[in-house]
């Protein structure tokens, strides 16, 4: 029987500009159908987490400007479940204020926090990882992060340091690290001490409601003030009013960094951030000529190395072209390598100062 | 005072496939606003001719697949004036055919056969280019083709070396040479004696239909049998069963390189024949970045060299990319080196053997 008192935190609100111009600003990479699986990656988190909670204790937290996309994806999810940000404030107090909407509706709940917009595999491996993490996080005043056992030096990510062990597969953090050098990454990846800090977290609402008083008291204070307003039909004009004025700063800065009862379980199902064309190619099976195709077709000549990403029922034919980025959105065509995909930030800037909005 | 025995033949029937998938099976080259001008190349050759016959006196002759767009381009042409091909024979057949329709509308008729596909700039110089030229055929029993000036030493056209002189700027062709090597090419654009082939013809309907029986009798046969239906409503049948009948070959391998009635008028105008990626690269102005643009923005980054050849309001974003064919059609994407697009041929035939029909 499902613990009535488990919630699930889904936040969509990104625009996931490091994968223009396939990912749009008003269709973000959370929204489309990456993998080519009939289903979107916000819709792909969805359904995992499904098994998990129950379906009415799953909280959407995104940018007001998606909500359509949201309802249009996940008719599921009533209303009341989308919460609407009016602005832009990163993790934190997204966060936070899902913690204390969730905890007007049970005081008692305990919650999971996750990106919407990563892969994972193993899914039986991930549900298994979850009750786990519950289950501690139910019976331990602690802050649980999840920590991915890494596959290879990646240098792409941050990595968290495991100290003493609490449990089986749950230790307390020693430190969190910046992403490293390749050097530093292979004496990470031998030592195995370090793991993928995968940005989804575990907790009682009691306990990140605690810890963000505690190191972040400027938004606590802000979201004191709507204790009585959340879980009513004033809780969306407290929001408006207020949610702006919050600190634009990230949960691991925030809370995760500093507090002192953060563990970290180590799981072993399969993950990528698809934070980057590279990492989306690394894990995104070949063809014999080492190429990545997404949504089309692709008849290719002396190219190897490259990431077709083109929307809609297209042929691609290519001579002579190695290790590039190909994205085609319809109206907007991105030919780049993808030693310099760092340059597309540049790129989507260049295009709003030339032609506004209209590619963006 | 408009001369009522001036007619013009304009060819179209072309599939234009070295431009593929700029250039498509149902939409070829000639049919395409190529250089972003809003008119079609073959509006730009019917405009181009206007001044010189009487527009009643235009025909054009196309593959019949290609009715439907002609008639939609050129809605000023009547049906009576385009001629329909029920099968592809190269130019020989189709240019006899329009010969024998002339003759029996008009059997003093003079003509100027010409292609749909090429580029020719400064107009004037051309109209008073092609009254000469008229003037000759009208007063001499020769087949007149237009050799143009040469400005460079390219490789890719054919030459045409003058003989004697029989009026100013019209001389007795003494030799016609295929497409030289780099270094014939340099030493014919030196000596002075060389001139383009331009593949635009004139004469008198009678002195082509001589030339047919003397050197194509297997041709001007066939169309002979056809001798008193052309021009009335028994043609289209007649041609529907002996059209296909004919061997296919060039005028130029049928006549023109047998007769000795054969005159070249060296002309200044500037011509291309948009032969290739390349050809229409070296002839459109260039921006900065030494990039051409076809009817689409591009922001470039280090690259050079590059012709982007995209249809709709689209916006090509580049990074890293020198002497490149980016062509779009919509549902066909081709990248490919300039340098190879030799090996578009290929393409073509393997997105056939792969797809059919659905991307020619």
């Amino acid at each position: 029987m499902e613990n009535q008192h488990r919630f699930c935190v889904i936040m969509c609100g990104g625009i996931g500009s490091r994968f223009w111009p396939y990912s749009r600003a008003d269709r973000p990479k959370q929204f489309i159908d990456f993998l080519g699986t009939g289903r979107s990656l916000l819709q792909m988190s969805y359904d995992r987490i499904l098994p998990l909670v129950p379906k009415e204790n799953i909280i959407i937290v995104t940018n007001e400007a998606y909500a359509p996309l949201v309802r249009e994806q996940l008719p599921e999810i009533a209303d009341e479940s989308i919460l609407l940000e009016p602005a832009r404030r990163n993790t934190a107090p997204c966060i936070a204020w899902a913690a204390y909407h969730i905890s007007a509706r049970d005081p008692q709940a305990s919650m999971i926090v996750t990106p919407s917009d990563h892969l994972i595999t193993n899914e039986r491996e991930f549900e298994q990882s979850i009750r786990r993490g519950f289950e501690f996080v139910e019976t331990h005043d602690a802050l649980l992060t999840l920590g991915i056992t890494p596959t290879r030096p990646e240098t792409g990510y941050g990595y968290i340091q495991v100290g003493d062990e609490v449990e089986t597969d749950i230790n307390r953090v020693k430190t969190f690290t910046e992403k490293p050098d390749k050097e530093l990454a292979k004496v990470f990846l031998e030592s195995g001490e370090f793991f993928w800090n995968s940005g989804i977290f575990l907790w009682s609402a009691k306990t990140i409601c605690n810890a963000l008083h505690e190191h972040a008291p400027e938004i606590a204070a802000k979201f004191d003030e709507g204790i009585g307003v959340f879980g009513t039909d004033r809780e969306t004009a407290f929001i408006e009013t207020n949610f702006p004025a919050c600190l634009s700063i990230s949960i691991d800065f925030a809370v995760m960094e500093k507090a002192h009862n953060v563990c970290v379980e180590t799981v072993r199902f399969g993950w990528n951030d698809l934070g980057t064309w590279s990492a989306l190619y690394d894990m995104s099976p070949k063809n014999r000529d080492a190429n990545v195709t997404q949504n089309c077709s692709v008849l290719s000549y002396n190219s190897r190395g490259n990431i077709f990403a083109v929307r809609g029922d297209k042929l691609v034919v290519v001579e002579g072209l190695e290790d590039y980025i190909v994205a085609d959105s319809g109206d907007v065509l991105l030919i780049c390598p993808k030693a310099e995909e760092q340059r597309i930030k540049q790129m989507v800037n260049d295009a709003k100062m030339s032609f506004g909005e209209k590619y963006l």
